[in-house]
């Protein structure tokens, strides 16, 4: 998506490691103009695949899930990381290393709100090594439902997170698909005509 | 807002201790259609405060923040409760109790996405003690910014949040009001007709 990839390489920073930092549209400033453009761009690539729910984690994943749960017409649940008090005893719970944390994050979802037969679009931020996703499918799984999609904004495909999550056999989509950090030189797999 | 108040009788929870259970449309499960209409309804009665950003917290602040920043065109920034490794070092934080954590949480925001100048406009899911949105403002008012207005999607106006914020002395909205909850029946400031 054009708009997405001039914006990563106007704003993006590569902070070496494989971190980009977007925090000033993504991660902790939030452009809801673009997230809303994101989110109609999934809706378009996800129409026919029948999804009844869309399944991120917080925190980052939700503005996302939202923009396309509204042009979907479909519910967000997005996974907790802490099980708040709202939440009944038995959960839906994974664990799932997280690369930008640097250790294990829980994910968990409540039954009241992933039942069999749900028919799950996974929509994340990153798609890095594919640990986040492949935790949000084994709490679909576990819940009795099936992953049908995957949408991702930003894609690192040096990480194999694609080649991590082609046994679930489903359609898989990134909005920005990056080769390669090095230094200030950020390259798209496909190559993006400014 | 009426869609909110029937949605909260027809789902809320009271789960005793003043906790209101909405989990099914706000904070684990998101309606996103009934989040645009919230966001639209704050863009309208925040249309003429003069914001230049939305400020909330993470993580349930963000779906409404979110589609507000849509209707409006405005900016949003999510504190932070956790500090991420993309953050600088040097970061505007304060401590906020959160009464349904039982315990201190830290909003974080990189001076980076709030500058002095700015006109902040705060969004939450729940006005209750205002504890929260008192440390945003503390936040906004370190970074020399200006709150000029704040939205909550329900407030518990029997937790004195209202009166908290009164010395900001600015646009106090929520689109839900709930007066008291007693067992099973929870009653608005304005009696809602169903």
């Amino acid at each position: 998506m054009k708009e997405l990839k001039e914006r990563i390489l106007r704003e993006g920073k590569n902070l070496g490691g494989g971190i980009l930092k977007v925090d000033s549209f993504v991660n902790h400033q939030v452009d809801p103009h673009l997230m809303d453009a994101c989110g109609l761009e999934f809706a378009r690539r996800f129409k026919d695949i029948g999804a009844t729910k869309i399944l991120t984690a917080e925190i980052s994943g939700i503005a996302p899930a939202l923009t396309t749960g509204i042009h979907l017409g479909l519910p967000v649940v997005y996974a907790r990381k802490h099980k708040p008090i709202t939440m009944p005893d038995q959960v839906f719970l994974t664990l799932s290393p997280s690369h930008t944390k640097g250790r294990t994050v829980e994910l968990i979802i409540s039954p009241e709100y992933l039942a069999g037969g749900e028919r799950v679009l996974i929509i994340d931020d990153f798609l890095a090594s594919g640990a986040t996703i492949l935790g949000l499918a084994r709490l679909a799984n576990t819940a009795g439902a099936v992953i049908v999609g995957i949408g991702a904004l930003i894609e690192k495909s040096f990480e194999g997170g694609r080649q991590a999550l082609a046994h679930l056999n489903i359609p898989i989509e990134s909005l920005a698909c990056i080769r390669s950090m090095e230094g200030d030189q950020i390259l798209f797999e496909e190559q993006v005509t400014l």
